[in-house]
């Protein structure tokens, strides 16, 4: 069975209802064909979402994908450049020291990569 | 000969007139020396295109490349999220089932990723 | 060591303070177990940071960062489209024919691409 390792980066707040719309509807297009590894990292801000009414609205989507091969990643960088206690992360979401480096690393290790 | 394979991902109406001019000044640029495939993968509000003003101004040079070697790919999510029809796409366009599988899959075969 | 290579496409002026912020941090966080080579493509309006005041808050940054392993290069077809004489741009910058032809060359030769 095909994998997809895909990354997307979300350095805005206005783009996470697309990136999670993206998301939705790529896992729906290839499921029970391929497998997907998929990495939402969270920079510059792209971290606001924490903070933001729009968390509300999107949250539950969020876990939902959290629970299959979605990992959210957010950059430590950007946490405290906006003064967001890492205690707001999502429990099961990640931390990262610096989200460049991730998005850097994973498309080495052959992600592709789609900016929302 | 070199071959350049290239995908730019429209996501936005106003990334239009931006992504053909790239186009158009890549082409220019290697023309003669190398050759080129390139695909523009249109999702989210990249499909506006379809149904705004704009399309008078950008139709002709879409068709034209079109009969280079440049494919224009409207994701069929979108369409119906925005309510377009099909009938509207260009008929020298192509719907994909989800211009994000697309655009991983494209990745994948070795396309560079451009976001104008 | 690991050598990361990694560029940076700016095609719009607000994108600049980010993209800067960006490559701060990663060079922070790689610094001493990775090396790197860095390239910052500008094209479009990115390269308006060339006549606009906020050359005067992000120079010297720039500068510093082109004396380290990062290399700015500006596209001189979105030079000529905005009527920007070669002759404003950073001595320690480099002009290139068609920006997106060096975005593409570069993820050809293994760089990643990061859109800020």
């Amino acid at each position: 069975m095909n994998l997809f390792k895909v990354c997307f980066h979300v350095s805005k707040l206005e783009d996470w209802p697309v990136a999670l719309k993206n998301i939705n509807n790529f896992i729906n297009d290839i499921s029970g064909e391929s497998e997907f590894d998929i990495r939402v990292v969270a920079n510059s801000a792209g971290v606001l979402i924490l903070t933001n009414e729009l968390r509300g609205e999107l949250e539950l989507n969020m876990k939902e994908l959290s629970e299959k091969r979605v990992t959210f990643e957010f950059c430590n960088n950007a946490l405290s450049f906006y003064k967001i206690d890492k205690k707001v992360v999502f429990d099961w979401a990640k931390v990262v020291k610096a989200g460049i480096t991730e998005i850097v690393r994973l498309q080495d290790l052959g992600f592709s990569y789609i900016k929302p």
